[in-house]
């Protein structure tokens, strides 16, 4: 674990874990880095192009004006601004669906963008050896985030068609409680809302189903709603409320995991959670308070700014129909170079940043697999699905983000996408 | 450890930890928030009217121009903004002393503070239970820190004048030998400029003893330097060069701690690391990846302007004489209030924020002393020194800060605190 020449260091259990394995956005990135040529259907960015750079400024002109003390530029709270953290809570209550009169400042945290909200979750909860319930697919990022904290994330049992298989779950849950409590997942993870990687959305009745699960087999098994994408939505904005707001979900330990960091700009890096749980926020405060004791005030400011002048909301209805075009855009492509009649298969996305593409059986997209050495051939990246997956299996699934490539690069990437797979299929002929 | 009325939820060991006990600063901001008559010498919090807002505005606007690709409002690396890492270098290298010819951009870590890179680097080498060798007193947030990770700090001998004991550390860590490699602390903690809470400089010949006590004993024992109070000298600048410079030092693993947010601007909180050994480095950006992919882009990218354009220098020249006279009015108040004919004792601070004053013996500092209660009837606030040792004694030190209170308060604060000095003095002759 050293390298050569070097002193040899003990290191902890967590510094083992972070050493062993190279983690996949630095395979991504090393080739992208290797070879500039290479067009990335895989990177999680947003377009630049779209990066709000006249509201910040305008936002950081407002702070000169109003606060002569400066307090902008100065340490803030362990726990966040609380003017943005009173932004966020009317901010939350203008979804549809979305009532929370007993939801305010106090009830959210602020960190350094939702991974550090995930990861002190995932510390708060769960110890070396523990697992942690995801979806399949799941966010391949906070799997990872897992791996490297010792814990093992374990699937839900899904329908073939990808909801959640509610009596599968009670089944599961049932049979951990046989065991004792020991056995049992200490957290649930779910995305909400354009799921990353399947875009999905999980519907009212799903969400009713897993509670009324929960609530008979696992009433305090704490419950993470990512809501990273929710804002970003294409047409309407999505029907069903939070966990938070349903009835279903009431007394149940569920936190709701936001980001101001997609929707408006990367560079801010500003996520939060909200919960209902008093002493759930605050383990979160508590840790944080030894990891960073507040993120950037400044940041925090700017943001709070740009929600309360309006300019947040002006930036969201432009960006919508911008990534619904590119969506569109990826979606033709494919289509046109005729991925479909080859056996692909995929949903149109209502919103988010991702593509996600089901192979043919039989082909591996995985990184030992025929289409990825096909897709450096053709000078194209995306990310292997099988690491979407907690069993890294099935392996004939494929991300594509539509979010940082240029509208202009978006076709000639797709183009490289589809001869890759062309090319990967003649090769299984072969 | 869950509120009445809610569901009771299972934590982790780390989540107990955290639960466990209120933190100091949650205690001190407490009382200022339900007493705004208070005056406080505890906050470790910058002067807000030096905070340099012309420098962020001019640094945003450089950005704008230089940069329409917007990349500084997008996401950066993990290990931080290449260009603001090869300025960091740079920047090392100007200190007397420093020559580092070999140390480059990629060899720093960007980190969210240098609180960051301590919780990441005590991740790294200790597991719970594990020990952490740490100066008498200390860091009272970085003792906080390892307690919530379930690590003891453990003190460092010293002479009684406070410098460390080269010759008491050899034998320390003979005895830890013995018991065999499990019962030696994992990691050492030194500040090497302007200490918190002590405002003490290593000297050289100090840290010479100590690497050669390393060297016979401990060859593989990593060491941190924090050096976040370096640049913030009242007069000439610390001559002592930091341990990467030391020809004795070569070859020890040792972590330089530095930030950018204690000498420019608290609410860009960045801060980094720098070492040669290249397993410390990637073992911290492992965990980076976990813990948030990497910190705020536009906060690094402003203070990648900042130091490029001179101002980050510009800006120091001033705040220096700034806190020097800070410094000197407190002092000069203390003295002049008689604090030192009754038994109170200190040395003139040479940078920092902090005046670290040993109290008359018997008299107790701490929250359950007399000197507490009288501070609080006289509306001055302060650090009990206690919380700076490891083992929590002695108990007759006191920790007061001249950084955020305004220069027109610090007169009357201090004349405050040596009332409250006064009146616990006459109770104990009672």
């Amino acid at each position: 674990m050293t390298r050569r020449g070097e002193t040899a260091l003990r290191f902890s259990a967590t510094g083992q874990l972070a050493l062993r394995e190279e983690p996949v956005i630095t395979r991504l990135m090393t080739a992208v880095l290797e070879r500039p040529e290479l067009l990335s259907l895989a990177a999680g960015f947003t377009d630049n192009s779209q990066l709000p750079a006249d509201s910040v400024d305008r936002a950081a002109a407002a702070l000169r004006a109003k606060d002569p003390g400066k307090t902008y530029l100065q340490y803030g709270r362990n726990a966040g601004d609380p003017a943005l953290r009173g932004a966020l809570a009317a901010h939350l209550r203008t979804f549809p669906g979305e009532t929370l009169p007993d939801i305010g400042a106090d009830d959210f945290l602020v960190t350094n963008g939702s991974q550090q909200l995930l990861y002190m979750t995932v510390q708060l909860f769960c110890d070396p050896g523990d697992t942690v319930w995801v979806e399949a697919p799941s966010y391949f990022v906070f799997l990872e985030l897992l791996r490297g904290l010792g814990v093992r994330p374990v699937s839900m049992p899904v329908t073939p068609d990808g909801v959640i298989d509610a009596v599968g779950c009670c089944r599961q849950l049932r049979a951990w409680r046989a065991k004792g409590v020991a056995g049992r997942p200490r957290l649930a993870y779910l995305m909400g809302a354009f799921a990353n990687p399947s875009s999905r959305s999980l519907a009212a009745d799903e969400k009713t189903a897993l509670a009324e699960a929960l609530r008979a087999e696992a009433p305090d098994l704490p419950v993470v709603e990512d809501m990273a994408y929710r804002e970003l939505y294409f047409g309407e904005p999505p029907g069903v409320p939070s966990m938070l707001s349903m009835e279903v979900w009431r007394g149940h330990p569920v936190l709701y995991a936001g980001t101001l960091t997609k929707p408006f700009a990367t560079g801010l890096k500003t996520g939060y959670g909200v919960t209902r749980s008093k002493t759930w926020r605050e383990g979160l405060e508590r840790i944080k308070g030894h990891q960073d004791f507040g993120s950037s005030q400044y940041a925090q400011a700017l943001l709070r700014e740009v929600m309360q002048s309006g300019d947040y909301a002006r930036h969201l209805r432009g960006v919508r129909p911008f990534y619904a075009e590119k969506a569109a855009l990826l979606e033709r492509v494919l289509e046109e170079a005729g991925l479909r009649t080859c056996g692909w298969d995929w949903e149109s996305p209502a919103g988010g940043l991702l593509l996600w593409l089901r192979a043919p059986d039989g082909l591996d997209t995985s990184f030992d697999g025929r289409l990825w050495s096909a897709a450096m051939e053709e000078s194209v990246l995306y990310v292997p699905g099988d690491l979407c997956f907690a069993e890294g299996v099935p392996r004939n699934f494929v991300r594509l983000s539509f979010g940082a490539l240029a509208a202009d690069r978006i076709g000639e990437a797709a183009q490289r996408f589809a001869r890759a797979a062309a090319r990967a299929a003649a090769r299984a002929a072969d």
